[in-house]
């Protein structure tokens, strides 16, 4: 590892430390350089804050005269909630930023580097470039397709069933495997599942042991087309009302609805049905820039049916289950031929104890990877 | 790794040479070791040839008195096709035998080893004895079960699928997975097909660059109740009739019969269904020590259900199918409920492309680990 990449990864550490709290804001990282040695450090911990160049800069004990920035992503230069990087960079005196990859808002995209060259701060790209794209995989579709960027969890035996002829589903995978969902929904601003995944489970659906994490958003969305959910449901117990937020239509129970909406559950009514593509428009406009589906065999198919899925997660419990009626995660995609299969690209395969998860992203869907 | 491990992995790296090539015997390596110094090797190359210890013996260019001598498998102390090796192992003059493990073949399990401390010689045992007693699970399964030991290989989609519903199933995985199945091929006795696969993909079931291996016994076995089986099939025109081996019932066509017989294929005719542990059994009875099972739904399904595999080979293509109607290799297994599931033990993974294969043991079952 060469001396840029030795310092992006540093950055790229210290990023990571907030991933899932800056939303709808990138995840960034930046170190500031002189002399070879790293003299200060910073990263963007929540909207509102400080982006991590500033941080870096301000935590800085010495005049930068010379000095390098790295940051994993290109340094803004617009105005947002705080004022455009760039220029606070080029009155630091600063000598050169080394970049991890541009930052695709379109209102920066390679502006802020312009800016930074026509004021004379070389300019480095490129440095752990695929590492820092996925850092922020999530922010660049929402800030380019204003939706979120959609992962899929499933859990599966190794014969592809999510649950019995009984519906059980209590435990597939391990319990690290679990412990990993709980990671996956630390990194998520919503959590998506349906109504028939409430009736069946009743999961609690929150993230446990979420200490030091107090800026963290996170919904529970609920695809309830009548409002059928009990108003007992775990999910009421285990999460602020406030951050549930049911989708339903007007064949909705309306007695629910005003139940609901005295509790403080967000209620959001579509027309006549649910439509995926509308949740997500929907979730984008409420700034949700990335969400974990976690459903059941109908929502699961139908994400993948209508080819609304950036990344799955499909973990594989130690066993073979067999059964005509068994629920097979996949069923009703719509996908005859095995020409028409839905392939992953950049697969990478993990280990939960006797739990194997293969994640990738979905080739030739809306996020095409 | 210690001086022990150091030369026992020598002898297993040679015992390996010849992995499918030694059935109904053992697969055995052996290092003479004299002054901290490989002086000779030996490995069991076929049935009737010279066992792995004499071979060392044999090929000695000095005295072997203070000689230690590492072998994968406890020496024989049975007169076979070959005389007992202990006998030799005496007179050679060496002090002391390093076991891998020991030999489960009821007629010597502990009795070369005890042949050999009461005529003064040092036995240690149990040296890399994990790696040494899988070598020869095969083996160990055949001499006390008198049956084959069975890995069941099966190539699914991500869903768990082995075709669509056109029943295509070329090509669920990458060259390199199918690649790796000749590899397995190669370390089994006998393939067992189904006549329904003869029928919808019409393979050749040979083993490809099949080079080096003259003395391989490879049998290909087909279970076909009523002899539907095509004379045109492409295993005649790619094997020596006297390799394939068609199980039958006494609903077969007896004029196809006659046809088999006059070419030289074998024909097993067992009462009024195939019933698969009687397979089992007779192909025990015919010396064949492991079988690789590479059957569709029904063959697949009934193995399973039928808890008669030892190992199984789970090949995953990146693809993820769907359909009500495509096939599930698992569907037929008899299992109602998830904690009633297969599970695997000692689960490997490995990867061949964007195809990843999850190996490992059936517990449960009759050959249970």
């Amino acid at each position: 590892m060469n001396q840029h990449e030795l310092y992006m990864r540093k950055a790229l550490d210290l990023a990571q430390k907030a991933k899932g709290l800056t939303s709808p804001n990138p995840t960034v990282g930046a170190v500031l350089v002189k002399n070879n040695t790293i003299i200060s450090e910073g990263f963007h911990k929540a909207s509102g804050k400080d982006h991590a160049e500033i941080m870096a800069l301000k935590n800085a004990p010495e005049s930068l005269e010379g000095a390098l920035l790295y940051s994993t992503l290109e340094p803004c230069s617009i105005q947002g909630k705080t004022p455009a990087c760039v220029h606070a960079l080029i009155e630091s005196g600063i000598k050169e930023v080394i970049i991890g990859s541009r930052d695709q808002n379109p209102r920066v995209n390679g502006n802020g580097i312009a800016f930074l060259k026509n004021h004379g701060i070389s300019v480095t790209e490129d440095v752990l470039k695929d590492e820092c794209t996925k850092l922020n995989e999530d922010f660049f579709t929402y800030i380019t397709e204003h939706r979120p960027f959609v992962n899929l969890k499933v859990a599966a035996t190794l014969d592809g069933k999510i649950a019995d002829e009984k519906k059980h589903s209590k435990w597939i995978t391990s319990e690290k495997a679990r412990d990993h969902v709980q990671k996956l929904r630390k990194e998520a601003d919503a959590l998506i599942t349906g109504i028939g995944t409430i009736l069946t489970d009743d999961p609690q659906l929150n993230i446990r042991n979420h200490l030091g994490a107090h800026n963290k958003k996170y919904r529970i969305v609920v695809l309830d087309s009548q409002l059928r959910i009990p108003l007992t449901a775990h999910i009421f117990t285990y999460n602020a009302p406030s951050s549930i937020c049911i989708f339903t239509t007007n064949k909705k129970d309306t007695d629910k609805e005003k139940m609901l909406l005295l509790r403080g559950v967000h209620v959001i009514t579509l027309d006549d049905e649910i439509t995926l593509s509308h949740v997500l428009e929907t979730l984008g406009a409420m700034e949700v820039m990335n969400v974990l589906v976690e459903g059941g065999q109908v929502v699961t198919s139908t994400f993948l049916r209508e080819k609304l899925v950036d990344k799955i997660y499909l973990f594989y419990g130690n066993k073979i289950l067999g059964g005509k009626e068994s629920l097979s995660f996949a069923e009703h995609i719509g996908i005859n031929s095995l020409d028409a299969a839905l392939t992953l690209d950049k697969m990478e395969i993990k280990q939960f104890d006797d739990t194997i998860l293969i994640e990738g992203y979905l080739k030739n869907v809306y996020g095409a990877h």
